[in-house]
């Protein structure tokens, strides 16, 4: 524990890299909605290892069988379970570290923690656990476009430094941000990105990076105050991903150097809809925690992949000093993958906040 | 909803700024422990308005009762109640901003929301609900120095770009922090931070800010994988701190842009105590949601205080434009008041933690 | 912990029986609703000890304070806080006991627990607890009421083994049931049952029995399989009361001695009101943990009140034999004071099942 | 929703009874258990159909696979997933009842909860799905048997009326009651149950009946008021069961006509142990909600079979009066296969309650 997330919109996945199968378990969600499955796949197939070559060529088919909860195309309200069994798990690569702490991964702490893991492909801790993520995410994604018309889009902004210019969230497409294989929709930045990258990993090494979000057509009143605001729960939602480190609402950092008086967002009347909009949004969509009608925007920093095929200082089990040189397939850097994460992730805290909300009135 | 936070440690939270009274029930305190009322009313002062000439003059004693889960100087495992009663709340000054939104502040998300909203005083969205979880982080502050012997300290990093020099986590005092009214620990910075802070006073404008912290102490093992991380739920509680729109663990935004080579963290024997240690800790002391020995550290990004007594343009409840004039007492700055916040959120964090690892072994 | 109930209508108390202070944090409560503050006092003082003679002569004024959540004369949607603070508490009658494990008291289980206890007039596990959660069923009934036009009634069934006759669900008002200070709605049998109860207080004894509810209105659709079915919930709402040790829904016990030709409940088409009901009611509507729109029907144990002013056999704190002789106030029979208890708890399970139906569809 | 029970042990269920596969995910089972499958095999087998001529002849082989959680024999402390795949699902027979609400079935109200509904075999309303609880219920009674030495048997007490003499909670062994296939463990009562339920087979007709349960070895101290108690949580965990209408704990409805002089539980020091123990149980080893050393004992009754191979007036789904015949394999009397199922929601809630009193002290 904890493997759920959400309220009433509740996920918990299950499975270890190389077990037999891993998969999400969705409870709540609403009956009715009509799941396009190949949109999942879609969804899942942007995650997968080996689309590209600047990412780990590991093959994982990651079809999605749907168990339970699903009944002539539609959800039925009962769990609806999405499985994913394993294909191409070949353990015998990992036997060598099995007793040395790898730096910078979860191997130590799972020890500490459990005293014992499966340490056959980084176990639970392998970024593999995200597969059920992104098909739970798949799922709140198509409820949110059904019930609400939310549109999620997020995309690569800065790989190793190099940042590409602002995006623009009320225009961002995912077909832009798919052009690219680095996910970049700047197609100038994505290119020195990919050349980055590739030399990178001539040079052994990783890199980390910077995914911006947005969410439109969120409607206001959405988030629950005074401690699951719809920020501190995109935030939850973006630390529980593998390697992030870093979480921006709106202005993030670079607001808290700007003055009241030129961050604060005047309210205004759309003329062309009669609601309530704000003219500039540093806000990022959020006041007072709760969702105001305008884009939801955040950022999310990646570092960098901790497994590089160099020698690294370590200690083994037993506590002796060693030396781990990692070996085969690894991703020299998880940004273009980590963008169907995190629209993911904040595909299901949107989804549990929208039913939260039609609770309430 | 949701006023309630954690799952063993549970502080629920309640009151609204000029309501008669608000406080914290913490359902989930292990019994026996001696609680240090006098440490409590410390925490308490610290984060009251009028402390400095840098922040607002309005009085609150903010004196806590222990109103229930308290006998004979122990806490009982039941739920203990903090409360404060309100002293000092004129409603009036509010009265005529009731059918106007305030740009950037939450009173048209909470109409949005809930339908109605308590205005006096911003109600519920008030920073002044704050009061109540630092009660609560005083309690799992000595909860947590008791029984683990861990230590929490935040300072102010960085007022309107003005940025102190890096401070030494593992050095770093409560003291040092509160010798200066800015809770800036480099006095050189801290004195330009109140020059700032004035300036911007005069100049009828507000900054914002970061906040750094750090955990020391904490054992291995604590964060459960895969949605509550430590990570995780540090960002989940800071991004529910009123204005905060930014959350680092560890490396943070900056690690995203490092190489993996020098990102990783290597482990050692520590030769002093024999345990694991990592000789970096770009981690910030959590690898794959665990806590590794390591000091945790984070930092929480400030937005500029939305309440500035100049000429704002929005709209009012009918939708009409509408110019709005903010007079009375506020701070122009919060960053030396969301020091104790940050650390009672620190500590709310980590009592849950440290009572869920323990159920496990 | 746990003191909190519910998943959306979500009720937190707090409060030791001779602390300054009990009363409860509803969080979740829709906002808009118009709090009637004189019906929240009518059930406080249905509950309240020292009604009649037949009941406890302690003195509790019980005056409920709303200190959050509430603004002109209606719920914000922010937490409701509901307190009641202690008037009447003389804890020196229980310093004799307080190292003396009162029979079939939670003196001894509670320090096995906690280690320590508030022996204070029996603490957190005096029935006096049960105020807190009379003020929030109260508050959960107007919704119910106001929103769903829900009526839920309880009366007393049976005393120490004197049954009334078979109360029609359908037609049971709460005014029958205050006809008499016993609150059974029979005439004859309610004073059959004073007769015995003041003999039981000469007798220097004590009685249980049992309790009847009836919730009228609630529509198709309430309770969450495969767990939080209507009946589990209702059936652990009772249970949490103090002295109750059994339960039953619908047909209960008998229902298990019938035929299921006899016992299923045909469905057949109201003609008034075009929907679908059952002609009989063995179900006590529910079906599969959801109800049907029949009248939802229950029936709750209490056993025989534990404190008896007679000599009892025991040990005391160090393990040695010892004999208890209590005095002081009790109630001979809490049989009518838990009748508002009931309601309480039935209402504090449909508010919470109907705003998660709500948020379904 | 909710398919979730549980707080540390949290077990969420999911599956339809002619979907591809249902299971259970356990979040928060301790690492380091050795998971004896055959153990869980057997356990299964218990509930399987089919297993004398006294239940449905339907075959179902409720192999069970561990899909995660599980490495090298033990738990690992991540989720643990036990799935079962659907063997001998035949929808035809259930077609043409698919617009008919069967009475006492769930139809009606899946219906009406949900807007449409999985019919096939009753899906998610099915016995099949208790299932998955017996998979999980089977590792939590490994861990409080491995962990707390606990022990759990329940029995067949009475059936269609005809009752069993009293059965010694502290005596009774899991062998005693599977030498009868009705599980009622008195030999004479077994035969005349036998000999009933084939009766009211030909009779085309149907039972109900009560399970007794105890476990021993529980611990003083576990149990959380006020609302998760003991009893309130084994209450719902037994209500939460199919056809289940009654909970009693300890005395129960008799206790509710005994006097208090008689009810209460003297404690007394037992000499062999030097522990406190009472010298009665009619607490049924609870007090206060909090269990206090004794054996915990329940009974838990259940209405009749709802399908009954007969005539029965019911209306189908556009509200029309309509006659149902089922036919096809079904239970006559299902008491024989509750009895692992109230022992699997026993060991699901004490499993937690352990966990969560570790956590404490």
């Amino acid at each position: 524990m904890s493997s759920t997330f959400g309220r009433l919109f509740r996920v918990t996945t299950y499975g270890e890299s190389h077990g037999p199968a891993l998969g999400c378990v969705i409870d709540g969600c609403p009956p009715g909605l009509a799941l396009d499955l190949d949109a999942i796949a879609a969804d899942m197939a942007r995650r997968r290892p080996g689309q590209s070559k600047l990412v780990t060529p590991r093959r994982e088919e990651d079809a999605v069988e749907v168990l339970s909860g699903w009944f002539e195309g539609r959800t039925t309200g009962t769990p609806l379970h999405l499985q994913i069994r394993t294909q191409d798990a070949d353990s015998s690569k990992y036997l060598p570290w099995k007793d040395i702490w790898r730096p910078s991964h979860a191997d130590y702490t799972y020890h500490a923690k459990y005293g014992l893991r499966d340490w056959r492909g980084g176990g639970r801790a392998s970024a593999r656990e995200t597969a059920a993520r992104v098909a739970a995410g798949a799922v709140a994604r198509q409820l949110l476009s059904e019930r609400w018309g939310v549109e999620i889009v997020a995309w690569v902004e800065e790989v190793g430094g190099l940042a590409a210019p602002p995006v623009d969230p009320l225009t961002i497409t995912r077909d832009a941000v798919d052009a690219h294989p680095t996910r970049c929709p700047d197609p100038q930045t994505a290119e020195a990105m990919a050349t980055l990258i590739q030399a990178v990993r001539v040079d052994r090494d990783s890199l980390g990076g910077v995914v911006g979000a947005v969410a439109r057509g969120v409607p206001p009143g959405w988030g629950e105050p005074v401690f699951d605001r719809a920020e501190a729960l995109l935030a939850m939602a973006m630390l529980s991903l593998p390697a992030c480190k870093g979480f921006e609402s709106g202005s993030g950092f670079a607001g808290a150097r700007m003055r009241g008086s030129s961050h604060n967002d005047p309210f205004a009347l759309d003329p062309a809809t009669g609601t309530v909009r704000t003219t500039t949004n540093h806000s990022g969509g959020v006041q007072g925690g709760i969702t105001n009608g305008m884009p939801l925007t955040l950022r999310a920093a990646f570092k960098p992949v901790a497994t590089i095929p160099r020698d690294q200082a370590t200690v083994d089990a037993s506590g002796q000093p060693a030396t781990i040189h990692m070996t085969g397939r690894h991703d020299p850097c998880v940004l273009p993958r980590a963008v169907p994460l995190v629209e993911a992730m904040m595909a299901l805290v949107l989804a549990d906040l929208a039913l939260i909300q039609r609770a309430r009135r």
